[in-house]
């Protein structure tokens, strides 16, 4: 049986709005990203999705709120909800939604990752 | 939106073998339990399991070997794949699983937690 080292799986990579899937069960994917800089408003239409922030601070913006989240904290967006992640510093990010989920939601652009690599 | 704090979530529970939901998404629960002792072997017929360790040391015993798995390490056990967790000193865990899967699986004992508390 295999070990995931989250930390391990950080060491590999350094693009950011690029998240690499480390697991899969159930039909769902466990992700780790990094994020730097703001992201693009979007959501995802039958997805719900968790942010859970490993290292750094991660701000969600919603349309009528936001929230702050360090490291050992994390959020669950459900679908249909909008949001747009910012990150003043390089943050990392576990993220835990359904295999197929895309990273930019209902939009396509050049951020947009369809066959996230596993690692 | 709800900002989930693993340690606050922690601080409030001292029993062992007994997870709490923390939140819910695309019909799967993330859970956190604090483990210590020796668990009973057991499987899960439907459901793929993820163990993530937060603090702290788990053996996961397998009929044909085991792994160790130490703070920021986890693996997923495959439904139907028989496993035995132990730890020797109090150890403080992720779990990600389908909502319903019963921490005993197959077995139902007075370990058997059949509507984990949210917390």
């Amino acid at each position: 049986m295999q070990v995931i080292d989250i930390a391990d799986k950080l060491r590999t990579f350094h693009e950011h709005w690029s998240p690499k899937v480390i697991a899969e069960l159930n039909g769902q994917h466990l992700k780790v990203v990094k994020l730097l800089g703001e992201f693009d408003w979007h959501f995802h239409e039958h997805e719900d999705e968790l942010f859970w922030v490993i290292q750094g601070t991660l701000v969600i913006h919603f349309r009528d709120s936001s929230i702050q989240l360090e490291s050992g904290q994390m959020c669950v967006i459900p679908k249909g909800v909008e949001h747009k992640p910012v990150a003043e510093e390089e943050c990392e990010v576990v993220l835990f939604e359904p295999v197929g989920t895309l990273n930019t939601g209902n939009l396509e652009n050049n951020r947009t990752v369809s066959k996230p690599e596993v690692i």
